[in-house]
């Protein structure tokens, strides 16, 4: 079974065919949206969704397929995704007994688990998100893990190609910005695997302590390699942005103070 | 932009004919819904529904449209609507933000948004819904706002003039009523507007402390004098009834006492 | 108006036919859905449902039909379905003005609204849903009340018909189990009568004090004695089980201990 779980586990070229496809939908050619018309998503959140949900739903509908949306502790009862617990909490029901059911309604199953920031390994493997990869019959796709959020990667690809005219050889910068609160660090991995694969010059750029995920970083750093861009973290913001083409502002919590609320906000 | 905010905000002539094209689809008159096949109706919830949410989402799916529905504080984080305030409360994203975004996915957006009732100047600016209409580049559709219930008083227009065979020269009477909890004016002020753009003779009665909006009353009370029929606002709750044709009963709460829930149910 | 509350309100030749419009769907049969394209099923849950939720809706939509899903206290306010009580609390609405509206707007009403296990006489009237079917005008379907989940009894009456190739004169065992909170009898209730209505010999194997509906063994005693099954209810569950096709574990709660959960934990 193929899953839209991660930009990291798809190759350049796989993202770039992504990226070409949704021109070719904004151009409005709907043969591009053959798979939709007819096919039932059922899009499952265990948090709230502004542009992800709608768009989503949007375009099922638009391209003649349908949309059940339900959020998990509302529509649904809790659900548990650790294996080998006893099941003596709010959880009625095991993502190994609810997944493979959504999956006989379904033609594909969407998913949205915000990272917990309490442990940043944990969020880096992306626990539910796996788990309900793990026990699916049909294509699961990231409306937005603890780890990545690959659509709003590829969607930043695609502005950043459509305000600069290409991106290969375009230099882009991520850097950190301050928030009240912690904030996950799914929207930046994305953005730096994005920029890699789009054969952008990334820099991310960021205070100490602000560090990103490494196997995200590595990730990010080979594909520059091997399409001869540089890639380069640094605590300079001020430089990485001035050099840029492109400038990506976002905040992301410490992994350092994961847990610790209190001092992440100051 | 054209937006569907506000009874008061359109001419007589207008709403009639709006009423008019409500009852060839009731006569089952497909075309005059000519508008809807294809299109997405985004509307979001500040607050719930049950009438207006169902009555639009069938209409959508019945006229072969489609409806996105999103609860604010559920499917979607909270918003902040207010210019310049810093947002470290719990809204996550500003209405600034949202609505153009949303308009992106929607070909209208409808909003309902109840009166806060601790302010009655503030309700009666109708702050939310405006900040909708002042960002949207898609229609805006009312679905209750703090001041008006367009919709619902369309309807009420459409029923008296079934019920009573017409509702030019016609006596109508919305009178004040008790109930344990303080309620909204949106629905009086549209009724109200209503009665008078329909050509009937409006008489409101409450008791004294109950006065509805006056920019509310001034623009009925033009109406029936452009119409040539009476206005009148009374104390006298049981004369007014005696010599209706048509009773509106309505609760709601006394503006001197907004914000004072136990002075109001008292 | 026929509704859809109860298998015991149904005769076994009637839910027979059910189960086999189902298979015909099942394999393929697009003419046996032939009510759905263009109605519109309005649900409403007064609590969560993953299986049931998702499959009707995912029905409704895939055989060209809609369905408008909302949640009682989250979409809706809050619902009284009692008379003569005085509504001074957080209901907005009584039962007996929104069902007649809702029909309106549907050409169905289906209603989740689980046992509240305080009174075990007041859920085995299932007062929600009979307020419901008492005041529409539209067929109201259970999809799990207080009482019965009757879709639940066909599906497993059409599970077991696949697996055993067949029910009639099979040895179908419901078995108590226990579970770290007291469940509703719902599921078990539908469950003893599909077994009875599908021609199976029927033993419901408990603990004593965990009683399940006097009426409701009644109905199922009364259909196996119809069909020449027989029908038995004991405490020995190791010889139930051993002895059965078919052995259907479900926990639920005793009555005897209605309204005391931490009883009912140990």
């Amino acid at each position: 079974m193929r899953h839209w779980l991660s930009l990291a586990e798809h190759s350049p070229e796989e993202l770039a065919g992504l990226v070409a496809l949704a021109r070719r939908l904004k151009r409005g050619d709907a043969a591009a949206a053959e798979a939709i018309p007819g096919r039932v998503l059922v899009m499952v959140f265990f948090n709230p969704s502004l542009r992800t949900r709608t768009s989503f739903e949007a375009a099922m509908l638009r391209y003649s397929g349908h949309a059940i949306c339900l959020s998990v502790g509302g529509d649904l009862w809790k659900l548990e995704h650790r294996d080998g617990v006893v099941m003596d909490g709010d959880a009625a029901e095991h993502v190994r007994e609810a997944v493979p059911v959504l999956c006989r309604y379904g033609d594909a199953l969407a998913v949205r688990t915000f990272a917990q920031m309490k442990d940043a390994a944990e969020d880096a493997a992306d626990p539910i998100l796996r788990a309900f990869a793990r026990y699916a019959t049909v294509p699961v796709i990231n409306l937005e893990s603890a780890a990545e959020h690959p659509c709003q990667g590829l969607a930043d690809w695609m502005t950043i190609d459509e305000k600069l005219g290409g991106t290969r050889g375009r230099r882009f910068t991520l850097t950190w910005a301050p928030q009240v609160k912690p904030l996950p660090m799914a929207v930046p991995h994305s953005a730096a695997l994005a920029a890699a694969a789009a054969g952008m010059h990334v820099t991310i750029a960021h205070p100490p302590g602000y560090e990103l995920n490494a196997a995200v970083l590595d990730r990010a750093a080979s594909w520059c390699s091997a399409a001869g861009t540089k890639f380069a973290v640094t605590h300079d913001q001020r430089s990485a942005c001035r050099e840029a083409d492109a400038v990506y502002v976002k905040s992301w919590g410490s992994a350092k103070l994961y847990g610790d609320e209190a001092a992440q906000r100051e």
